[in-house]
């Protein structure tokens, strides 16, 4: 019996990355999840990653620190940029610059010193809010960037970067997750969650992710502030 | 009279991006400093990073923590890996897995919340030590991924990343820095420096720079633990 390929997979503790952990298991991948605590205003998403990563049974979990408040510049991030809680033209102010890149620069870190090449990230481009890093563009142009930035890349090894969410609609997402036994109710996605996890109902990602469920004829589990 | 660019600096107190700021300031520009505490066990380099940035008149200069141990997988920063005393074949255990796509990544978020295009890092293929992400290839493809990962890329705004120093020898980049009074005394190179900042003398950055040196011609400043 050989051994199961490994795989690095960011995971966030949001619907979308739960989703793509959830696909990259499916996939026969011995799945190694990394979660990023870059000072975000949403901390409960951490414990939903916990909450994910447990009941999926990863083969490890880890978790960065990464203090993104340092350099600001995002409602995530930056306690003088407030979440708008009606949807917005163009790129939000919730995008934080280079987030992606900082976070697949991360896996890619971690993989290397697994000895894995396949990276797993949950980025969409069809809900994706207007942020430049989730578009195929920059997933190719990731792969482009690990394949000459590795010491596994220059002995031949072949990096690749899956991003298996990259053109599905949000309610196909959760289709997807629903049929693989994903527990919705476990993951946040709410910019601005409260202590308890639970979601704003207003922000774009509420709105995004209220639309899908409906969508896709699959009864929303997600607890709200105001029921 | 018009404002100079601004520039993100990578700085990490060593000799290399000591003399990368000098040559960014000579270069007309408004230069922000940027550091990296990534659990490193030269922490000493975060203090040389502070006296450089400090004599050298940066218009700001941050620190961001990034806990690459978390990840582990080098002798810079796992325990359970020591720092050779001897120069070693191919690229060495101090190789830490994508630091540099980790920093470039760190110096693009800052660049953006800034609205720079410029980014400066003391990348060097000549006494690189065999580190795949200190190659023309890897700051070609990080310039390429900027381009795409980006608010100001998908703008229109073109990206630069400047090695000014990757062609160089490090008695050149010594000979560069000396003219551009860089005070090299306040560096620190040292993979193993104590906690005064005193170089071990013997490690292959130690190595590397006390040949710089006796090669430039320029009488070695560097404060060794054996005098």
């Amino acid at each position: 019996m050989t051994q199961p390929e490994q795989a690095v997979v960011l995971l966030s503790g949001g619907l979308d990355s739960a989703t793509c952990l959830a696909m990259a298991r499916a996939d026969g991948l011995d799945c190694h999840a990394l979660s990023i605590d870059y000072g975000q205003r949403h901390r409960t998403e951490l414990e939903a990653a916990r909450r994910v990563a447990a009941s999926q049974g990863v083969q490890d979990h880890r978790v960065v620190r990464v203090d993104l408040t340092a350099i600001g510049g995002s409602a995530l991030t930056d306690d003088a940029i407030a979440v708008p809680t009606e949807e917005s033209e163009g790129i939000p102010v919730t995008y934080v610059p280079a987030r992606n890149t900082v976070f697949l620069s991360l896996a890619l870190g971690f993989a290397e010193t697994l000895g894995a090449r396949l990276l797993y990230v949950g980025a969409n481009a069809v809900d994706y809010s207007g942020y430049p890093d989730c578009r195929p563009a920059f997933i190719d142009a990731f792969r482009s960037l690990a394949q000459v930035a590795t010491r596994a890349g220059i002995e031949g090894v072949r990096w690749e970067v899956r991003a298996p969410l990259m053109h599905m609609s949000k309610a196909e997402i959760i289709r997807a997750g629903t049929a693989l036994d994903v527990d919705y109710a476990q993951t946040v996605s709410c910019y601005q969650a409260d202590i308890e996890g639970r979601a704003c109902g207003h922000c774009d990602s509420c709105r995004i992710r209220r639309e899908g469920f409906a969508a896709a004829g699959v009864p929303d589990p997600t607890p709200y502030v105001n029921g």
